[in-house]
C-alpha cells in the first residue's frame, strides 16, 4: 500500500493563518510573536476559526461546559474513536506551534483523510482543549483535566484571573461556554504530535521524538510578608524586605536545581511581584512563582520536601510570613509502550531518524493518558528548540514529518 | 510677649480630612492608608482642597506651569516672602502625614495669624510642589526641582508613567497645568516641617529634630536582558534567567549596605520586573531599581563605582546584558545653620527636647537649599517611624509641637 501523506503547504498555511491571531512585534527582537491568553478576545477569534475548519471538514463539533472543543468524524463502526488534538491558547509571547501543531496537525490528518475519501472503522475524534498553559487562570491543563475528570468543573469554572475575572464569566464572553457534558468517555486511543519545546532532539540530528512520558511537575506560590518601609530612613538592621527573601529564594533554588543533588531537576521562578513595587519603598510582601520540573518523582518529593524546610529557615532568619499555596501538581507519567511502538515503526518504515524522549512540559496528552492508551509524537525545534519565546520555530519539513507520523498513527489505530 | 500658638485640633481635623482624600483600606492589616498617586484623580481631588483652604485663607494663588501651588499672605513690606510647604502626593501604599503635614501645618501658621490678625514685615509664601515622591514618573522632586531651576520645565512635561501617559497630559487632565513661570525667585529663606519617617528621634525620645541635611540619594533603573524559555524543557545549563541575576543584585546591595565598607550606606530594590513574569516562563528580562543613600558623598561615590563593576562581572558570567539607565541623584545637601539655630533657640523656649539629624529621605527643601537660606523640622513617628505605609503615625501632640516651632520660625524669619 502508497505511505499515506499529509498536505504539507496546506498544514503551513493553517499554522501562518491561526498565528496571524493574537500576533505582535517583540519590542527588541522585532520577531513577530503570538499572544492568545487563554479565553482573551484573541484566543476567542483564533477558536472561532479553528472551529470553523472543523465544520468545514466536516466534523461533527461539540463544545462542552469548559470550552473543550471536539471534532468528530464518523467511522464505519460505532466504537469508541481514536483521538488527536492539543490547544490553541498560549502564553503571552509566544511563537506559532506550541499546541497549534498538534491541533491543526490532527485537522490536517482529517482533511487528509477527506481528500482520498478514506473510511475508518473507527471514529476520528479531534479537539483543542481550553486553558492549556495555565498562564492565566493558574491552573495549567484546565480542559483536560476537567474532561478526564481529575479536576471539578464547578472549581476550574471558578477560577479567576489577575483582575478577578472568572473562567465561566470569560469563556461566555467569548462564546465557548458549551452545553455538552463535560467528562469524555474513554477514546480508544489518543496520539499528539507537539513540538519538543527543548534542543534535544535538534542537537541529536532526530528528525522526531517518540515521547515516553512526561517528568513531575509541582507549581506552587510563595509569598512573603515582611514590612514595607521607607527607603531613605529606615536602618538595615531594622528591615524586613522581602524582596531580599526573595532574592534567597531564587538562588537557592538556582543551586539545587545545578548542583545535581536532585536528579535532572529545574527549577524555575517567572514570577516576582513586590509589593508596593517602587523604588523608594521597601517592598513589604512578594508574591512568587515556584515551577519544579524532575522525570523522578523521589528527587521531586526530596526537593519539595528540603525547599520547604529552607522557606522555614528563611521566614526565622529574616522574621518574615512566608505562604505557600499549592498551583499544580502532577506525578511523572508513563505512556503507552503499545502506542509508542507503532510511532516508532511508522518512524522506521519512513526512514526518519528518532529516539524516546521524555517530555519536560506539561501536555494535554497526561491527562488523557488516564483515560486510555496515550502517547505523542515530538517535532525539533530551531534555536535551541526555544519556546514560550517569539523565536520559537520548526521548519515545514519538520511539521509535515511529525503530522504525516500522526497521520498514519491515527489510521492504523482506528483499525478495530 | 506671649508665646505663639497654633490650632493643634484644627490643624489635626485637616489631616485627617486630606487623608480621606484617596484613602483605602489595607488588605492585610486593614489599616486605612492613602493612596494620591501624583497627577491621579485622587491627587487632584486632594490639590482642589487644599487650595480651596488656600483661598479660604486670604491667600493669593497661583499654579505654574509645572503645577506647583503657591498661597501668598501680603506682608507690610515689599521684601522677599519666608517660604514654607512639601508635597500632598503620596506613594500608593501612604499614611497621612508624610508632604501633608508640612503643607497643612504651613496654612495652619497662616491660619494663626490671620485668627490674631497679625501682619508680618515680609510675606509668608506656602506652597505645594508637584509630585515629591517621584513614585509615578520616576523622578523624586519634580516640582521643586523645576521651580528652582534643576531640571528643565520641558523635560519635566515630557515624563512619562508606565502606561506612557505623560506629566503634561495628567496635569491638564486634573486642571493643574498652571501659567504662572515656573521659576521660582529666591525666597528670603525657606522652612519645611516633615514627620522623620524613621526610628531616631522617638527611640531617643526628643521632641523634634532640627534637620542639618539630606543624605546623598542615587536612583537607576536596571534592565537585565537575558531570554525568556520554556521552564520545563529548557536544561538549566543553557539557560540565560535573568531573574537570577536580579537575585544576585539584589543580595549583593544588601551585603553592600549592611557590611560596613560604605559607611552609612542603605540600598534598596524596591520594584522587581519580571518579563513576562508567568510561572512556566523563564524570565528573559528584569527591570529593577536601585535606591541607594548615604550620608557621604565619597562613600556613595565608591559605593557607584562598586556595583557598576559588580553588574559587569553580572553581565558577563550569566551571559546577559544590563543596561542601566540614571532616574535621581543628588549629593549630600547642607541645610542654613542660621536657620537651625533659630530652630533650635525656639525648642530651647518652649522646653521641647531637640537634636541635630541628617535627613534619610528627599525632600523638596533640598531643591529650595539652592535658592535660599534652608531647614527642615523633624516630628518623630510612632512604630519605628515607619512611614510609605498605611501604619504611619505621628500623635496629634507631635504635630502641634512641629507646627508650632515653625510657627514661630517662620515669624522671626518674617522680620526684616
Amino acid at each position: 500500500m502508497e505511505r499515506l501523506e499529509i498536505d504539507g503547504p496546506r498544514l503551513w498555511r493553517s499554522l501562518e493563518e491561526l498565528g496571524r491571531i493574537g500576533a505582535y512585534e517583540d519590542e527588541r527582537s522585532k520577531i513577530v510573536g503570538v499572544n492568545r491568553l487563554a479565553l482573551t478576545a484573541a484566543d476567542g477569534e483564533g477558536r472561532a476559526l479553528v472551529r470553523r475548519w472543523f465544520a468545514e471538514a466536516g466534523l461533527e463539533v461539540r463544545v462542552d461546559r469548559i470550552g473543550n472543543c471536539y471534532g468528530r468524524r464518523k467511522g464505519t463502526r460505532d466504537l469508541a474513536p481514536v483521538m488527536s488534538g492539543s490547544h490553541i491558547d498560549s502564553v503571552p509571547t509566544a511563537g506559532r506551534f506550541d499546541g497549534c501543531l498538534g491541533v491543526l496537525g490532527a485537522l490536517e490528518c482529517v482533511r487528509s483523510l477527506n481528500d482520498r475519501g478514506l473510511a475508518t472503522e473507527r471514529p476520528i475524534e479531534i479537539a483543542f482543549f481550553t486553558d492549556e498553559e495555565g498562564a492565566r487562570f493558574g491552573t495549567d491543563m484546565l480542559g483536560s483535566a476537567v474532561a478526564v475528570g481529575r479536576l471539578p468543573l464547578e472549581r476550574a469554572l471558578q477560577l479567576t484571573d489577575r483582575d478577578g475575572l472568572t473562567v465561566e464569566g470569560e469563556l461566555r464572553k467569548i462564546g465557548f461556554l458549551g452545553t455538552h457534558p463535560e467528562r469524555l468517555p474513554a477514546p480508544h486511543a489518543y496520539v499528539e504530535c507537539h513540538i519538543e519545546q527543548g534542543p534535544i532532539l535538534r542537537a541529536a540530528g532526530r528528525d522526531l521524538g517518540v515521547v515516553t512520558g512526561v517528568q513531575a511537575i509541582s507549581w506552587q506560590e510563595l509569598t512573603i510578608v515582611g514590612k514595607s518601609a521607607h527607603a531613605g530612613t529606615t536602618p538595615m538592621n531594622l528591615r524586613r524586605d522581602a524582596g531580599v527573601v526573595a532574592a534567597r529564594l531564587i538562588l537557592r533554588l538556582h543551586e539545587m536545581a545545578t548542583s545535581g543533588e536532585y536528579g535532572e531537576m529545574r527549577a524555575t521562578v517567572g514570577a516576582i511581584d513586590p509589593v508596593p513595587g517602587l523604588v523608594n519603598i521597601i517592598p513589604g510582601r512578594v508574591r512568587c512563582t515556584v515551577d519544579l520540573r524532575n522525570p523522578d518523582d523521589a528527587q521531586m518529593a526530596r526537593a519539595e520536601t528540603d525547599l520547604a524546610a529552607f522557606v522555614q529557615t528563611l521566614a526565622s532568619e529574616y522574621h518574615v510570613q512566608i505562604e505557600s499555596r499549592r498551583t499544580a501538581k502532577t506525578p511523572r507519567i508513563h505512556f503507552a509502550p503499545d502506542v509508542q511502538a507503532v510511532i516508532a515503526r511508522h518512524c522506521d518504515e519512513a526512514r526518519l531518524s528518532h529516539q524516546p524522549i521524555i517530555s519536560g512540559a506539561g501536555h494535554d496528552a497526561q491527562e488523557l493518558s488516564s483515560l486510555c492508551p496515550t502517547a505523542m509524537i515530538f517535532v525539533p525545534g530551531e534555536y535551541d528548540g526555544i519556546s514560550h519565546n517569539p523565536r520559537e520555530y520548526s521548519t515545514p519539513e519538520q511539521c509535515t514529518n511529525g503530522v504525516n507520523l500522526l497521520y498514519r498513527t491515527l489510521v492504523e489505530l482506528a483499525r478495530a
